[in-house]
């Protein structure tokens, strides 16, 4: 049996799992709605974050009720603390994803990425829903594992953001100011996303390590 | 006489102060080196973010060590959780004066900024030191006032951002692609900047009033 404050615990992990896996689907359905031009999905993403944003004020509520009656100490406050934390990246996360759909909402009829981009926006979705879907896993299993994959699909994702950078700043750009402002913008919402990932899973492995970041490559060993 | 728990308090919002004049050092200083495209200062503002990173985690580490020694609840426990999301506001505005610095340092010895557009930045830069100054003058007082005035601020500065869009889209930019993209990204910063101060007044303007959001007009009259 777990004592009442683990099994608060419980329910708070979950329902922080629960916000990536809508997060996730966000991010999936946002960047279908711009490759595709869609406005009926777009706007259901962008009605959809405000659930994710209920659900991050349910976990804050419940992180200070359990301070408040708990009065936890030593790992069991980092614990609530970090709850917060991760609640706030992860519900940023689903701004993100609001802002790509809304982008694709402003330019509706016509689609906001030329054709020859869209393959690197569809490549940094699947970097994106496999980074978020590996942060639901490591907050469930507080995986330090986890955590370090979550550092390289960011990196691979940086990586992505800097081949649209030179897509646009290598001279042959010909597509406009506006399709440059849209994609430059998109770029560093993905970028952003995958940032974000990173703060949750750098929190988790300094709970379970005591030890700062995931670029630690000690902390692979270590976990 | 304040008692053991107040004192704390007390110095948690001091250094939240002394943030947001690190911070504000820091806009007004990444603006000066944009702007001049001067590469001395925007170095200097990339290292200074590592104090303000540093006072963060100070911030913290005291608000987890009072909350596991003197175990507050009600408006003390609800205090405390708000030091830490303020914290987290505050520095990441630090990042922002940083990114703006980096462009500056990324287009040395060029600048970034044409300068049909530069009267605009530096207005954005005035708005934005107000901002901080605004948000810090809440902080210290719990200031509701102030923490309006901070959403009529950032009001002006979205203001400013539309208006460097409509400047980048309304079909007469003749700066190309790569100024295009750095405008954009600096627009965003300055953009994001004023939404962490409104963060900040919305948290102080719900311990005050127990209301959420500077948007509620009944909070000028209940202040």
């Amino acid at each position: 049996m777990r004592d009442a404050f683990h099994e608060d615990l419980d329910r708070i992990s979950d329902e922080l799992v629960e916000m990536t896996t809508m997060v996730g689907k966000a991010i999936q359905r946002a960047t279908a709605a711009l490759l595709n031009a869609d406005l009926g999905i777009a706007e259901s993403v962008i009605a959809a974050d405000d659930d994710i944003d209920e659900l991050r004020r349910t976990v804050d509520d419940r992180c200070v009720d359990l301070l408040a009656r708990q009065q936890p100490v030593a790992t069991d406050l980092r614990m609530v603390v970090t709850a917060m934390h991760m609640a706030s990246d992860i519900e940023r996360m689903g701004d993100l994803a609001r802002h790509v759909a809304k982008i694709a909402r402003r330019r509706y009829p016509e689609g906001a990425v030329p054709e020859d981009v869209a393959s690197i926006i569809s490549e940094m979705e699947k970097v994106a829903e496999g980074l978020v879907k590996k942060t639901g896993d490591a907050i469930a299993g507080k995986d330090v594992h986890a955590a370090v994959e979550i550092a390289k699909d960011d990196d691979a994702l940086d990586e992505l953001h800097r081949t649209i950078f030179n897509t646009l700043l290598d001279g042959k750009w010909d597509h406009g100011t506006e399709a440059a402002v849209n994609l430059t913008l998109i770029s560093r919402y993905y970028e952003r996303f995958g940032d974000h990932a990173v703060s949750v899973a750098d929190r988790i492995v300094y709970l379970v390590t005591g030890s700062y970041g995931t670029e630690d490559e000690g902390l692979i060993h270590q976990a």
